[in-house]
């Protein structure tokens, strides 16, 4: 049996697991990121993991094929080298190749919200489906597309950034891509809080507790506050309509919703399933199953592993 | 050499071409549609049609390899069977298999846009691009989707319906789909026409010429009249948005224009492009070239051609 070593790595902490053929994490490990010590040290860092790893289920590093690393980045259409990682302060580091000469294994890296959308359609919530969006509502809203199995990245790595689909034409709020209306700025976690912060200037919403995250808005909106519950409305129902014209694109057979907003469940899918009906063709909808991720913080890792597996495979051929 | 048919079934007339390897057409016939002799005897004199071009060149139609058939229908997922075509009247026909009885020839079917998309991207405007979308502008607006040189149906065969995407949330036009502010309500040819008409009947546009098609609306504006220029600026700008929104999607590197819109040049595609600059991402943009299409009425055949000749390599793997 093949064994994988998928890597995430965030702003904060660097998850690792052994991953099977089949997608089952063997072991798993984390460790701070320490941004400051660069991609070299981080390298290093990873090697020193992975035989930890290996040594606590008896097994030596020659019995791992290859290695899989998700980075907050955007990536040359080789995916060998990191163009940007904002996050981590990176520029034009050529980490794929750095981490196969620290760790004599074949690697690939891919950005980290495209190797999550991977691993929910391998064996997450998208298991089985033939075109599958995996959409991530966090602080942006972000996405990956997988069709029959592989990350579809478009032509420019920029294939999926549905957080940035002009949905405000006239009088929209400004988005960090610099342009005003975007998807994200009416649909985010972010978003959300927002709205509840100057709900609770007006004194619409109670002064207590201070909203910190999409969370408190959705434990408001439990609580059956009606100001919070419009909130939660509101952006399921932005949501749903920048889906309703993915879906026009794509046609995809699922419709994978994960990040902090989905731990609201149906509180947020119906009327985010209601907004996509309402906006889409009958057919397009009937066709697609809106499901809530189901790997959580196990996506990202599984996915490193699945991409190193699909690349060296079409290397064999 | 191997040597496909291609055949473009619309509803008044019917065009054939034998069509090489390399996408070039060796001869060419059309006949009339007849619909209302059927989808069998329809099959009767493709075959003759076929007898009769292969005479021309003096071959024998042993020397052709396969039969593609564009028809402007919706089908199946396996492309077997029209389920329905509304401007031919039929409904669940096995036209593929009906096909290959009557040729003794493999034979494939396909929606007729999609055909002509697939021409485009395989010997037209898209030529060598990795992903290309094919948007045809007349009464609607359509798309077809290639990537990596094939069809990218959906999983139910309704991908790049972009016509159907809703870009005006409220107050809408009515459309044919039962849904209302779709973009071919703004953006298609019939659009322009029903804005021209109107304001003929408002006399801010002279009562003559008579408004038949887009191509009096782009005459008009050519002529510098302020109001067609107008109507033809709005479209594209509705048009550019829509691109804009299926863009974000895909990071294509081609988007081809096709239709009786394109006849209009320049004039049209630089505010479609203004206006896709407006609503996407810097770098979506700049990976995108916004095209012409090459092969007006010959897209459809080349595309038929197209198909046939990969299903076949397909089923040999």
């Amino acid at each position: 049996m093949k064994l994988w070593y998928g890597v995430d790595v965030g702003g904060t902490s660097v998850k690792t697991a052994l991953v099977s053929e089949t997608g089952q994490i063997l072991a798993k490990s984390s460790f701070d990121t320490q941004i400051e010590t660069g991609p070299l040290d981080l390298c290093r860092r990873i090697h020193g993991a992975l035989n930890e790893t290996v040594n606590t289920i008896n097994l030596d590093i020659t019995e791992v094929t290859g290695v899989g690393v998700g980075v907050p980045a955007f990536l040359d259409v080789e995916q060998r080298t990191v163009i940007e990682a904002v996050n981590l302060g990176w520029k034009d580091v050529p980490f794929a190749d750095m981490l196969e000469k620290e760790l004599g294994l074949p690697s690939a890296v891919e950005n980290d919200a495209n190797l999550a959308a991977l691993g929910e359609a391998w064996v997450g919530a998208g298991k089985g489906a033939k075109s599958v969006l995996c959409v991530t509502v966090g602080t942006g809203v972000g996405a990956g597309i997988v069709l029959d199995g592989r990350l579809y990245r478009g032509v420019g790595g920029m294939a999926g950034e549905i957080g940035h689909l002009t949905v405000q034409r006239h009088h929209g709020l400004p988005c960090n891509c610099g342009k005003t209306g975007c998807l994200e700025t009416v649909a985010s976690a972010s978003a959300m809080v927002r709205s509840a912060k100057e709900l609770q200037e007006q004194g619409a919403l109670p002064p207590t507790p201070a909203i910190h995250g999409a969370k408190d808005v959705f434990d408001l909106a439990l609580q059956g506050n009606p100001a919070a519950k419009q909130i939660l409305v509101e952006a399921a129902d932005w949501l749903g309509y920048g889906l309703s014209l993915t879906a026009i694109v794509l046609n995809p057979d699922a419709v994978v919703i994960g990040g902090g907003v989905s731990e609201a469940g149906d509180q947020f899918l119906d009327p985010v399933r209601q907004s996509m009906r309402r906006y889409t063709l009958g057919k397009t909808f009937s066709d697609t199953s809106l499901l809530l991720a189901q790997l959580g913080n196990d996506a990202g890792v599984i996915g490193a592993a699945r991409l190193i597996s699909q690349q060296m495979a079409s290397r064999e051929v």
